[in-house]
């Protein structure tokens, strides 16, 4: 658990898709951020209010959070300055880097005069156990993809914030480094062993009440031979009561395999749904959620309209039209 | 790389059954082990010529290799003598256990004075790629189970042991500690990040004759919820030509999962075949392998006959029976 309220580090951003950790705390948990710190050259900005360490401080900040990936894969010079200095300040500090943070041997110093915590949220800092398969009390959704980066992090965020607003209980459950700072924890699923995969996600998505939804961040694809094992390990981890397929219709090819085709999305609808029955055999496909980013309005709004046709369910494109259908159809379940 | 020939290790063994490592070793590559090594009150015997680490360095063995269950998980100082002394002899370690010879400061130090290597198979050695999914020449055939443990490894070792026989091009590809030690190498897979699985089924099994075939040992099952996500690595990674389904027939539930009941074979053969096309779209399932230890000679002819009618394919036990009908229905493809 990484301590609220965060001071996002911007660092020397050089473009404002290089913060985009910090644009999604922003976005989705502003309760959770204070301010923005950002170095001379910075050119992010996430509309937070620029504050130095001393301001945020002030501001009652407890973590220091990367919100910037670095230039090269290496922590440089001009960000541990900053970084020593926060340490020396009483901050914590929250990495998702590959180059962890605790690799580095000045910031683990630096940290140990006062006790600061180091998190570097890409590897676990837990020993999970091996799934178990036990019924859990409590429901939960698992968004399922046709490919990588369709929008599933989104559409779960999205679903969160609509299920709250209908008053329903809901725990956005993160399974990636990005997820895990916007929400200030979680399981870093892609850098757990093999063997410890389901029961990561077991222990991340416990017994509750019977009307608490956990709505578990999903990873990878079925259909993506890189990562499908991680998948399968949220979906019989996960025994979600629910699936969201998640699709991106303008995508050629797999995310990082040229010789591969995005499946239709009844093809991952069904697959996810007989592998998600061997943990909960009630578990029902609900919706299908769209990232239309790359189409007009009008093309949008007549392919959702066509998918919902074709497969029965509610379609929507949380971010152009909001999750609230898909949320209804959670509650109708 | 494990240096062969072997002697094998058998310790304090309390029974047979703590030997099952040796066994395997001596079962299927006799030619890998010299010896065996009994310590005073080892009631396990894989029926190897006793010798003494002299003995065994003179007839050429260059691995000690652990071939017995270490009680409660700890490496004795009884066992620790003699590891020890092998070092100082010019043997190489091996071993499986998960008390890892890397963490035993003696075994280390021992071993840095003329430079001997410590092989733990359990855990990784090497940093695996991630998974690219490009087709690769040569051909591939995985073993796929209702359950964990059914006889996967078994039958894939009786198959590579049938092919060679039939005069194929094989080599049996290890992915779990078992497996390694008998041959000398392969992928621990279940240790390996969840990121890496399917990278280090493609690194296992690389580009090859185009007449040769790699023989996967499968892990897990895709119907067992805590490990599935490693057999559908195994899927996608493996790329296979071909699958054999493996099953035990008097099983009740699913092993470690008392409320799972295991699945039929058919739809073990469908599932694992839909998600296998996703990689090999000329995949088939080509067999069945039965382990019939639990019924008698008459009951597991008729069991098998009734499955070759309902499956339509071969359906054998390969430890009552051999696996050549497997190799057979391989070389017909």
């Amino acid at each position: 658990m990484i301590e609220t309220p965060y001071l996002l580090f911007l660092g020397d951003a050089p473009d404002q898709l290089a913060a985009k950790v910090a644009q999604g705390i922003k976005d989705w948990r502003p309760e959770n951020a204070v301010g923005q710190f950002r170095m001379d050259g910075c050119k992010a900005d996430v509309g937070l209010k620029d504050m130095t360490l001393a301001e945020a401080k002030e501001a009652g900040a407890k973590t220091l959070v990367i919100g910037v990936a670095n230039r090269g894969g290496v922590i440089s010079q001009a960000w541990k300055e900053i970084l020593i200095q926060a340490l020396g300040m009483g901050f914590d500090l929250a990495s998702g880097l590959h180059n962890l943070l605790a690799e580095e041997g000045d910031l683990v110093a630096a940290s140990q005069v006062n006790g600061q915590t180091l998190h570097d949220v890409r590897v676990p800092n837990v020993q999970y156990p091996i799934a178990d398969g036990k019924k859990r009390s409590g429901k939960r959704v698992l968004a399922v993809g046709t490919d990588c980066s369709v929008g599933k992090m989104y559409t779960a965020l999205a679903l969160d914030e609509a299920m709250r607003a209908k008053g329903m209980k809901s725990t956005f459950r993160a399974t990636g480094q990005t997820g895990i700072l916007i929400t200030g924890s979680g399981v870093p699923l892609d850098a757990v062993i093999a063997d410890f995969m389901a029961g990561a996600v077991e222990y991340l998505t416990p017994n509750n009440d019977d009307d608490h939804w956990d709505i578990i961040e999903g990873q990878g694809s079925l259909f993506h031979v890189s990562y499908s094992g991680v998948t399968l390990a949220l979906i019989h981890g996960g025994q979600p009561d629910a699936l969201i397929v998640c699709h991106e219709p303008t995508r050629t090819h797999m995310r990082g395999l040229p010789d591969y085709t995005p499946p239709p999305m009844q093809a991952v609808s069904d697959m996810a749904l007989a592998l998600a029955k061997v943990a909960n055999p009630a578990c029902k496909v609900v919706g299908v959620s769209v990232n239309t980013q790359h189409m007009s309005e009008d093309d949008a709004v007549a392919y959702l309209a066509k998918v919902e046709a074709e497969m029965g369910l509610p379609a929507v494109d949380p971010f152009r039209h909001g999750a609230e259908r898909l949320a209804e159809a959670l509650e109708n379940l």
